[in-house]
């Protein structure tokens, strides 16, 4: 018996970058995770260690770094679509490359009533997302955000399910509906404003999922994914994976206390996770 | 050989509550994590099983659950307050108590813009802390905040220090000064309006960080201890635990290039560590 | 436009389960996390808001609790495959089902110089995988391992490697070489004693790791995959998901020291990462 | 008002370390985490920015690499110990010190039957602790361990407890104890062979763990801390910090099916947390 390498990928994950944007007035911050992943002609060094395809992950670090230099104006996708083509430029061993990039968000503190210029403070906990990956032929650009917690304590119910012997939930008529949105949308084209997208995309999610009447947690999922398909043409589809983390309410009758949609207990585990794709119809 | 108990505490950690205040035209939310711990006469159980004493832990988290329900108005040291009351009035066999509670905040979505009454997002990733601790006699009430991270660009230097055979580092006219604020504050009495003592708390340490400049990390701690005492004649006490987040220039000059202050390698260890305690002189 | 539900799938994350064997001499657990997804005929509910076909992923839960019990003689794989085919019966609108399972290693204590038999401490941090997944029509299982920590000091060199204009790692002929085995390998068919077989591979891939001379990561990872695949005609793929943990030799000479391979400073990130899939040829 | 420095201290945290001792016939590991916490003559830099006897904490990092370079036969706790007395004797400004270290432990791979010389498997996933404190006049070792997680699924009861009106817990006459044995032990003086004395601990906590009848994790506390006292004349006192990890026993009724101790849920949150103090009496 021979083994037979089927696929294979190489690369190096959490590279961690901090880029300050020094403009005349105000500073600007990216703070990125880069990881950089490559497919391509190097068997060789799996079957018989001849290393000389092999590019260390340790120049792959080096790159993201000498590259992010003075492009302090540009996108997370548009860093990783330079970055991409780069390293398909100068590679000609690499058939494919995929760039994962994660961003925390700082935002400028506020002091004596406006906006301090080179003062920051970390934003909510969501990371912002964006995925660049292809050949010399062909790319594709996704974009994203992860870790966006939203809850609401009204307007979701869950009623008329299906029973089986192991079902004892009963039908809700109101209840807390606590998720954290994962979502990752991919682009028709790569010729995007991309940061003015995500924003209009985040602060859309967000809207969505107040204001609409949700009978389930993938009716919502349903509602927040069209809805980004509907407001950006450009967008051809849209992932999305929401877990429902539960708050159940606490039986407080041993007490001899009424507990009217007061007081929960949430938890982590176990959770529900619904997920879908959505696209362009 | 006899061994000797010297001491003892036990209790529970880790009471997760999520209260709802349901006013007309909005809801608030209540998202804590309560920690119970009694010092007593509890002897008897750790050196003959003897637990007549021993009130089980899950009765306390029962009643933290209990006590939440019908008091929304008020904020996590008065709930703290209510609840070791309650509890040294009821055993008599605990001396000494200590309450920690902490808080995930949330606000209301922006929808429409306007905010939603029903709809919530996470905030930053910072906690609110309350502790509360004492005796029939005494009691000390504490608040404070941890995990909030700031970040300033310009205005941080670090010069003239000392220097021994093991030192490399040099002189920084200009650094980026990162870190994580966790503060503790403990009031001089117990009829304080804490939230807004909070809020304004808040504001200040992130307004002080931003517009002085910093000699050294201690300096900013005493910049931001000394603010505190002095904004609130309440306030009789702060404790701050300040990391520093190394962000590290990386050396371009391998591949021709320089790097006048842009592209850093933020660490997350080995960090610096600065605390202190500062009180009213 | 209207959003079209291209694919689809819920469930249930995080079960935790303990489960107690209590034979006439000894005890044994099984202490185990499971998720259940389900694709199937669900698109009502996201479009329309109508449950009628949604089990609810609390029912999920219960019937993995009431299944687990009575049948402690069963493996994880065993387990999955029961589960599976009992959801398949009950539900016609589930079309496809994956469940995966995570199990802890708990080890009998030693208690004077024997294994006590209803005591035990965890075992080394690694996890056991079981995945099983399929249709009425077929079914896939595949078992695996993850976070198994694993360093060698010696015999793993990384030399004659590509370098390019971002290339200062120089040819290491000695290296540590540190890893965690992510291993997932899939049977070629359900009638396994899948317990002694996830034995064996473990035992298998720590002596390779061990025995063999590494001239890259990628080589170690063949040669892992290799091993798994010849030991045991049952496994048909194996996938491996080798991280990079870089240990980085200090350099001591501005103290005047040398440091011949003796002091590192092992790093979390950035790492290198290498993943393949190799097939029974 | 002028805000007091009540106390203060600085240094750095999670130096990681891994030290390789290469002997003839195999290699041994270190893999060492290392904080430093200097209290001293350092208000100037808190109150005017003047450092001067600020020593960078970047230079405590590179002195505990050089200091630990060539005594790889030392333990955690005479590395400290060196490291301390090297810190006290250069730096005047220093008048106390606190130095934490924790461990990570690997195993020797067992290859062909026998134990592989240079390879290593990571073992259970505690850690071994040490602290050495103090001053020129005086300095105190502790040793200890966290993360040991037990768990006995007989022999242990909780019965006979004090009720009040939040009390629904049952008495139990056996439940299933499960905790993180979290020890830290002080020893009276600094001549102690430290590696043996905590393989000798560490088998004993095990030990009894597992033996003893528990009628209460305090109890069970009692017993551990008292054993080790006993074991070593040379400890003075022992802390032991013990979460009751709870595991509930899922109520299977609804299924018609019965549950004798068979089938649990193993909790994170809410947990008990037993806590004491034990002295030579």
């Amino acid at each position: 018996m021979v083994a037979v390498l089927v696929d294979n990928n190489y690369g190096k994950t959490g590279v961690r970058l901090l880029r300050v944007k020094r403009f005349p007035d105000r500073h600007e911050l990216d703070d990125w995770s880069v990881d950089v992943s490559a497919c391509g002609d190097f068997e060789d060094t799996y079957t018989h260690g001849d290393n000389r395809n092999v590019l260390p992950t340790d120049s792959m670090r080096n790159r993201i770094y000498a590259m992010a230099r003075g492009h302090g104006g540009e996108s997370m996708e548009q860093f990783g679509l330079r970055l991409l083509r780069q390293f398909l430029d100068d590679h000609q061993q690499i058939m494919h490359l995929t760039i994962n990039l994660s961003g925390v968000l700082w935002e400028h503190i506020e002091a004596a009533e406006k906006s301090h210029g080179t003062a920051f403070c970390r934003k909510t906990g969501e990371r912002r997302l964006a995925r660049v990956s292809g050949t010399r032929e062909q790319v594709s650009i996704a974009s994203g955000i992860e870790g966006l917690a939203v809850l609401k304590t009204s307007d979701s119910r869950f009623e008329g399910f299906l029973r089986d012997d192991y079902t004892t939930l009963e039908d809700a008529s109101s209840r807390i509906l606590s998720t954290e949105i994962h979502a990752l949308w991919s682009y028709l084209n790569t010729e995007i404003d991309f940061d003015s997208c995500w924003q209009q995309a985040r602060v859309l999610l967000l809207e969505r999922f107040a204001t609409h009447q949700s009978a389930s947690l993938q009716q919502t999922l349903h509602v927040l994914g069209s809805a980004v398909l509907e407001q950006n043409d450009a967008i051809g589809e849209i992932l999305l994976s929401l877990p429902n983390r539960h708050c159940l309410l606490i039986d407080l009758s041993p007490f001899g206390l009424e507990n009217d949609g007061e007081i929960f207990v949430p938890t982590e585990t176990p959770s529900g996770l619904i997920e879908a794709r959505l696209k362009r119809g």
